[in-house]
């Protein structure tokens, strides 16, 4: 199975309202709820893709089990959350049916304890035993180090499983320095890392840090990867319009399956772009729009990035 | 006990934000969650005046459950609420830390099927049995009749249980014209019932549809009330600053422990708008500062009402 690990979960909630107006009441004329979190939109799109996955990560209070309900009804994903004692957050996607735009309101995650993250460390190695690769996704909740992701890309690399890091800021910049298998930060994640704002030379600094292969999410244009087989640009055949919330998340799945399956890196980056694009096309993150997804995979251009070393 | 009916039960959360501003993105710094629904706050108000009090209405989903979860903890209170298979609805305020000003979003409640309304009358009839008096509370959830607080009106007669409404709209005009003991409106309810903008005209009119004794509150200036004994208002001594939220509550809780107290009803009045300011002077609904009740309950100045009939 492929294991994505979501140390920050969530319940996403989408509420339809009229017209938001500061200080005044709404009525919610719409509530969507879904398992949110990177790594829970990561496994839904590879479990419709028709791989075994385990989602782990925490799980806590009302909310948490709001979550686990609703992965109980997700065919082909496990649950292999780890109960803690403070609550899993939610998050609210406000969105004005006047204007189609989107207001949101992040609760802070629940306080992991020592013991806790212990829990899960021993949780993790265990579940990595049966893992063909793993995904890390997401920002850390209050009370879990700076350097877990850097921590969980050692245990994984020691256990031979290919190791994917999908976060930001100081997190990513620790888990980089362990070496993971790929990372996958967008543009302005990476221009944090590296302090170079040209995408193809930052991916090339992102490499000199310790990532083995490095995939720069460039939004609407596609993509950008660095390794030691080669450098690629995957670009789709057009913009495409819609909701990009989960593009990145589907950009994971596409990477990771392909991973799996071993395709050849220029396939990978054509699934990746081509998930991402169908993912766009969808109003709701962790699914995508499988007949679009499927004409746009021959149709994704993958070429040799030819910007100077 | 007192029992109290809550068809539209919720989990009222509260967010603070350090600036709302629409279309962006706000982390949340914190967060409070109580159970909602205007006769859950009568009933901790209730119980923290030392009354035993039975809530009952309908709970569904895993917001349900959170709220079943918290009155597990509120010393007093007893869940006698009715499970159905949609899910309990949130009320989010977004307060602004900046200007202190409240955003609410308000989720429409789960539908009722015809085979859970039934449900529910049964279990209400049963309770009923060992209800001293009973509030019904609260705006109705989708698919409950708009004469339902008429037939609940009808069954609690039928069982000689005094019965204090507090709706608006059409509920409330259906289930005056049932013949409750007291209705509870604000001034702009009782406004849109009868016709009047006079607080003490529409007072007396609203009689006239069949409510036995009308307490209409008129915000920071207190109630007025009217019934076959005479008729008064009741003033606090000066106007109290803070969070109105629940403060009706707390009025209908003062004035169904002077019912079941026996009190006359000048000293039920002056109970209710003591509770009320001690209310306002709190963040939360259904709670109150008791040292600023104990001292206000002295200051209520309680005349008759003599304006003409």
């Amino acid at each position: 199975m492929i294991l994505t690990v979501t140390l920050n979960t969530a319940l996403d909630l989408t509420y339809h309202v009229r017209s938001l107006r500061p200080h005044t009441s709404h009525r919610v004329t719409e509530v969507t709820e879904r398992p949110g979190g990177k790594g829970l939109n990561v496994a839904r799109v590879l479990a419709a893709l028709g791989h075994e996955v385990t989602v782990t990560g925490f799980t806590g209070g009302a909310t948490g089990r709001a979550v686990q309900d609703h992965l109980t009804y997700t065919p082909g994903v496990v649950d292999a959350l780890v109960p803690v004692t403070g609550s899993t957050r939610r998050t609210i996607a406000v969105v004005d049916t006047a204007t189609g735009d989107t207001t949101q309101l992040n609760e802070p995650g629940p306080a992991i304890t020592p013991a806790e993250w212990s829990a899960f460390q021993e949780a993790y190695e265990h579940l990595l035993r049966s893992a063909s690769a793993v995904a890390l996704c997401g920002s850390l909740p209050p009370g879990v180090p700076v350097g877990a992701y850097a921590q969980l890309i050692r245990a994984a690399r020691a256990s031979a499983v290919p190791v994917l890091l999908d976060t930001s800021g100081e997190p990513l910049r620790r888990g980089v320095a362990a070496r993971p298998d790929i990372v996958k930060p967008n543009a302005d994640e990476l221009a944090e890392l590296t302090g170079s704002h040209d995408p193809s030379q930052a991916t090339r600094d992102a490499r000199r840090r310790g990532a083995h292969t490095v995939v720069t999410s460039l939004g609407a244009e596609g993509l950008l990867a660095a390794n030691a087989e080669g450098r690629w640009r995957a670009t789709p055949p057009r913009r495409v319009h819609g909701n990009p919330t989960g593009a990145g998340d589907s950009a994971v799945a596409g990477l990771l399956s392909g991973l799996v399956e071993h395709l050849p890196w220029p396939d990978r980056l054509a699934r990746a772009v081509a998930l991402s694009a169908a993912t766009v096309l969808t109003p709701v993150a962790g699914e995508f729009d499988r007949s679009a997804y499927e004409t746009l995979l021959d149709q994704i251009a993958v070429t040799a990035d030819a910007t100077a070393a």
